[in-house]
Order: structure tokens, then sequence, then C-alpha cells
């Protein structure tokens, strides 16, 4: 038994088509391979096989985070999981901790960050834009982590955040410099800060900014991903590669 | 008040300096800084700051994750943060998750992976060398996630894993192509198998494994990361950057 | 006054348009911006301005060797400006230099070496595909270099070269491993070899060969180039990159 | 014969020793392997081998400008070969071509560009520090190339270039944005800039000074090279890397 609102991952493996369904009761799903009610894969659990209506064979499967990420609706550029996995693990989220992020954007680091602080800590995002809240609300429920989010729409440059003694602090805005303050203002004392910055520039304002308050453990960071062609015969990377997604910068409040 | 048994990170303000002390009733410990005794430190919260005998201003900081991987004893080469971060985010471990590792080494992925996959998942891991379980089994209790993990001596490149129906394999082992059935039978229908190899010979003999099953998405990456000098009136990379940690081959059970 | 027979590189300033072509007497070129006699350019000097039939300016350049080799002709992949240039200097191509190479492909390297060993030295080019052979020469003489280099059609990997005391040779063939004897054989002592090869598999079956011969100085390299926008506000690279052309093998007779 | 004035390579397999001298009569050259005369090594041919008053084996080779550029005296950072490499493709520097060069510094560039320049071309090298374009004159008789070369002391920042039509600049220099203008006005139409610049800050500085001149087909680069371990059986990249020599940017002069 798989429970209504759950997130389940569609593989079909005779072309290899992906989707992904937040079920509901008596609704149903169709594509190229015909139709399968909702109510039919309720009644399974994640690894079952089953069909559709054409008789096309499907898995149902657990989404990883990957596949989450990956498949998010996005109505901005999202975050890289090479770029989320490393901010994870230098921020150290985990279960418990209480972690603020400006903008929501898609909401795919937010979910990112919500599993790893679940099922004890909380995530508080704060979005600019009316719209995208919304829309990654609906990103949130689909990952099955809306619960643990709590989501503002406010413009952190100028108004900051509610929250104090956060555990971790996440920027990805225009101006991020003018929200440093507001986030060591809102850290716990070792808390640590992380900010995606798309430009140079950006890094520039940022770090002066940061170097006016007693943040320790300064880094600037960026990522590079290769990925190779499937070939034990010819092995060799794929002939085009991603060139930039952002550059990571942390810090931490020392005092 | 903090736990004993609990991992706590001293930070000196004066010159930076960091230590990781597992708290112990009536212990102490000593720096060039001078003494202090842990049971002061027990009295206190995260994020206070209290003195040595020699009044030395020090800072009692909750220990990130980044923290603790890069901090943790080593006897084997340990897994890079960036690699963990982008295993972890592929994996997608969670809360719940039945996860298996081979080989344990120092056990800085184990941490992470425990960490993940805390409160309510298990990580299994499994190591050839006694000597080298013993020593992981330390940096897991120095990282207080030791009750999560099941630690086992064995040779799992012919003997393979007891578990069934695992939400992720990950490998990091000398012949890992012996492995791969194993890991297959090992997972569920789904479950993510990730592989860390130093050689293009090993990503090889890894992938004409891998295609000898039933496995989809199959995945052959490797991530740089490159750092920045901390000037943001002289913005350029570090002279020197890590040049290899290892490929990363990921793939799925599909049936 | 520009001699016939020359290249010449016609760079109209309104839309960026570049065209290169060679001159000829009493011929003409046209395009979109409208006609040019060749005998209008050959009266002219580099870096003059001049006008179509329609009044269009347009600009008299010297080509590059750059521009000469990302505009040649292709009907094979050809070698990227970051391999030939560190090719040139690994090897250290220079006036009166002797140099071979195999295959010919559409001749970009063979046109960057042979300038490099101009106006006393010579390229020996082989290629196996007579076809091939014959669109290179015609890309030779666009370059004005056709007269300082041997064509031959020939399967070098069954048959060698003629050649002896060779300052340098380069290799980019399917099998390459089975013309390294044949290498050793023609070059100098202390003569470079240079391979291009796009598999990890053929650096392998390379080293292992090149390791039976008395070569000195192996070098195993790639080179990766990575693009920035022009905007001095929003500095950062591209978004996409090339992320592999080929590997580098380089190494030196030694007795 | 090898005339006296001339750079040779000597080698010793023994223990892959290498060292370089310029022939001078009467000389010797002692190292470690024992004492050779220079009139001993002029009496020989590029590849012939001789022996030491140790009766030590060594072979007389021709030194490629890698060798020499890597080998240079340095009293100021030197160019690497990845750069140096992609320079002379991207400006096109060939057999009678005029080049302008500013700093000096060691000569490394100065050196390769007068190699691809030469026989008939001619490089112009202005540096700022009088001791140090002293030192690097002695490298470039050591390179054999000095006659190729005018050597200039002079603060180009303030004062510019005394050359007009030139088909190339090269700028190394502190604020490399003083001598865009006098750069301009030094070359031809349709010559190559090029600028290496350490920190991002330049590239900023720099884009902003081309964008005033008519200046065509920006260029912002920079290039890592990665070694493998010659290793067929183990194959993988070195532990560490090159992260960054500086940043390389192109332009053209438009009208």
């Amino acid at each position: 038994m798989i429970k209504t609102g759950t997130l389940v991952y569609l593989y079909f493996p005779e072309d290899g088509a992906k989707f992904f369904i937040t079920l509901k009761e008596d609704a149903h799903f169709s594509s190229h391979h015909g139709i399968i009610h909702h109510n039919k894969i309720i009644e399974l659990n994640f690894g079952d096989k089953t069909q559709t209506h054409k008789e096309k064979d499907l898995m149902i499967l657990k989404p990883s985070l990957h596949d989450i990420i990956m498949n998010i609706k996005r109505h901005t550029q999202i975050i890289y999981p090479k770029d989320a996995g490393y901010i994870l693990m230098k921020l150290g989220i985990r279960n418990g901790d209480r972690v603020i992020e400006s903008g929501t954007g898609s909401g795919a680091l937010t979910v990112a960050m919500a599993y790893a602080a679940a099922p004890e800590g909380r995530v508080y995002t704060y979005e600019i834009r009316e719209e995208f809240s919304q829309k990654a609300a609906l990103n949130l429920e689909m990952a099955g982590i809306r619960n643990n989010v709590d989501m503002k729409v406010r413009d952190v440059e100028e108004e900051g955040f509610d929250e104090k003694d956060a555990d971790a602090v996440f920027l990805d805005l225009k101006t991020p410099q003018k929200a440093i303050g507001y986030a060591y203002e809102a850290l716990r004392p070792g808390g640590g800060l992380a900010l995606l910055l798309p430009t140079t520039n950006q890094i520039n304002d940022v770090i002066i900014e940061i170097e006016k308050y007693p943040f320790v453990e300064p880094e600037i960071t960026e990522l590079l991903i290769r990925k190779y062609k499937i070939n034990p015969y010819r092995l060799r990377p794929e002939d085009r590669m991603v060139g930039h997604t952002g550059y990571l910068v942390f810090a931490r409040k020392g005092f």
C-alpha cells in the first residue's frame, strides 16, 4: 500500500520513459503507453510491476532525491545536484536542523534541505515573487515535504528574516550582499552561511560584506561536473559539458 | 547542557585553532591554549563561549557534517565532500533508508550516509580488514552515529551481503566488478548503486559487469573542485587544486 | 600589392561577416554584401578598406593561423587550437624542423606545423584515404603553405614512414599503437612523439607500446578550455563548454 | 659540428639527469656524473652519445622550445606552455611577424614568440625593471634567439610603444588597462591583442577599456591542464594539478 499524496516514479522498461505522479484517489494517469488508475497503484508497493490498459509493463519506483530535483517543475534556473550536494555537506544539514533559504525559486534546494533536516528539522524559505512561491509550493507537495517547510513572500534584501539561531542560511538573490547582515543576525554561533552566485562581481561584493562581520572559515568554490560516455571499449568524456552553474561562497558565524 | 558522548567543536578565535572532542565525564582537554575540563563544557550549550585555565577564549560549536568528515581519523584515503555530497544526492539517501556500504575504510562516507538515513534508517557497512573496521567504529562513535550503523568484517567480493531490498549500495573496493552481482541481489528494484573508482581501467571492468544485469540509468562522472583566494580586490583561483579523487559510477536496479 | 595565391580575410564591419578567399586573377567574390573583384583586392595592402559594388565597406585582413585553422574546410574532426598550440610547444617545432604527421585529416594541424617549420623546414603528412588527402591539399593551398608539405597516401600502421631523423612525429590514427615502432625508427634521438587519442583505452594501448622502446619523458595530458561571457559587470563562464577533444600523449626518443 | 653559442641539452640515461648549456670554446661542464669539455661536444652532432671523465654516458640533444621555456632562469613567474601555445595560435605568430610584448619578465614568452616569428620577423619587448631586462637578455642568449629581439626598458603603461603596424601585441602588466590604448595605436588593422591576467578584477578593467576602442572578436579564456600518471593498468589523473595560471583575453584591432 502506498499512501495518497505520495510521489511515485513510473518507469516503462520498453522505452525507458519516466513519469513522476502524486497519488490521488480516483485520478488516472495517461501517456503514450496508455492509461493507469491511481487506485491501482495505491494498492501496490514500491518495486512492484503493473500494466496500463494497453498491457504495457511499468514499474512503480520510489523516487530518489535526485529524481525529484531533476524533475521539479522549473520556473527559474534550478540548482544542480553537484552544487546542492556540496552545499548540504558543507552546511552539514541533518535531522533536527533549522535552515533559512532565500529565494525559494522553484524549490529544488528547498526540497533537498527539507529532506536532510527531516523529520525533526524545518526549512524557512523566503521568496520575493508571490507567484514563484505558489508554484514552488506545488513542487514541495509533489516532493512530499511541504509540511516541513515554512514559505514566506518577502524581499529579504530589505526586510531580513524572522528566525533566530538558525543552523544554516542559504542565499540565492539578485543583490545578495544586502542580506549578509540579516543572515548574520539569524544564524546561531557556528552556523553556516552559503551563497550561490552566478558572477565574479557578486563574489567580490559578497566577500566585502562578509568581512564586515565576524564570520570565520570563508570559502569560495566552484564545482565542475564531467560525464563520460558509457562505453567500456571507448571510454571518454562527453563532447560537451556544463561550463558554469554558479560560484559557491561559504562562511560561518564566528561569535 | 550537552550530553556526554557528544562530539563538540572547540574554536579559539585568537589563532583560529580548531579541535574536536567527544565529551566524557571527568576528562579534560589540553592544547597550547591551556586546559579545559569536559565537565565545564557539559554544563554549556552550543554557541556558548568559555575559557581555558590560561583565560584563553574558546567557543563551543556544533560540528557540521563537513567538519566531522574533514576531521575524521584517517587510516585510508577518505572520500571528499564534493564526492560524498553528490553520491548522497544521486542515491537520494534520506530518513528511513537502508544503505549498504563496502569497504568501510575510515568511515567518513559511513558517517555521511548514516546521518542522511537517520533517525529511522540504517547503514550496513562491510570491511575486509578487521583493524580498519575497529578504527572506523571509533570514528562513528566520535561522530555520534555508531548506533545507526551495523559493522561487519567480510570480503564482500567473495561472500556478498546479508541484506535484501536495500535502498542503496555504495562500493569502494579493490576489484569492485566482483561485487556488482551481489549488489544487484541486495538492492530493491529502483535502488541505486554507486561506486568510487580511482582508475579508468576499473570503470571499464565495472561497466562491463553492470551491463550483464538489468541496471538502468548508468552514469560515469567526475567532479572537479576549484577554490578561490579570499580577496575581493584580486579574485582568482588557488594556484594548486586537487586533480583527481576518483571517478563515480552510478546505476539503478531495473527489474 | 597582395600576390595572387595568397589567402586574404574579408571582414564586413556592418554585420561582422567574415570570409576567407585565395586571390586569383580575374576572379570575383560575391556575398550578401555584393560583389568584389579579386583584381581590386590584389592592388591593395593588408589593413586597407574597400567596397563592394553595393558600396558596402569591407576590410582586407591578413588571416592569423588561428583564423585559418578555425575556418578550414572540415571533412574530419579537426584539432582544436588549445591542443594544436600545446603540441607545437611540446614538440618545439620551429624554423628548419622536419616533421612527420599521420593522418592528414583535414590538414588543420598540418597547416599549423608547416607554418611553425617554415620557411626552411618541412612537413611529411600521410593519409590512408586518398579523397581526404586531396581535400586536405586544397586546404593547404588555401593556407598558402602547400609547398612546404609532402603529402602521401599510405596506411602507416602497416607500412611506416619514409623519412629518417625527423625532429617530431605526430600521430592521430585509429590504432596508433601499431605505428609507435615506425615512429621510433623515423625520429632523431631526442625527437618528440605526440599523439592525439580520443579514448582512455587508446592511452593504455599506446603507453604499453611506448614502453617497449627506449622513449623518455612520457606525458599524458588533457587540456580544458573555458570561455567567459564578455561582460565586465557580470563576469562569468559560458554556460556550456567543450568537455573533451582528446587526450595528448608525448614521449621523446631516448637513444 | 655544433656551433659555439648554441644551446645544447645534455641527457644522462643512468638517472635521467638533464642539463642545458650554451657552448663556449674551452669551457667545461661538471655535474655529479663528472666533467665534460665543451670542445668535445662542439665536435659532435645532435643525437650523438659521449662520456664524461668518469665514463658516464650522456646524450647531446637539441632542446625543444618546450625544454627551453621550462628551463629558463626564472626571476618572475613564467608563462606556462599551455598558455604560450594558445597565445601563439590565437595571435597566429609566424615567420615575418612583428610582435610587441610587455613586460619582458624572464623572457619565456619572448623566446616562444621570437622562434615563431623567426627568421624574418622580430619581437619588440618592453620591461619596466632594468635588472629584469638584463636577466632576460641572458635567457634570450641561452635560447639562441637574442638577435631576433629588441629589448627596451620602459614603463609602457605611461609611455606606450615605438612601433606601428605590429602584427600582434602581448601584455602582461600590473595595470594592463593603461596600455590598451597604446596597444591599439601600435597594431595594424586586424592585428591581435593578447593579455595574461591573474585576476578577474583585471579582466573587468581590461574589458571596459577594450570596449572604448573599435576592437573586434573579444575572447576571455582560461586553460586547465591535467596530467595523468603513466600506468596503463591503473590509468588516472595526477592527484594534484595546477589550479590557475592566469586568464587570457584576446581582441583584434577592427579599423
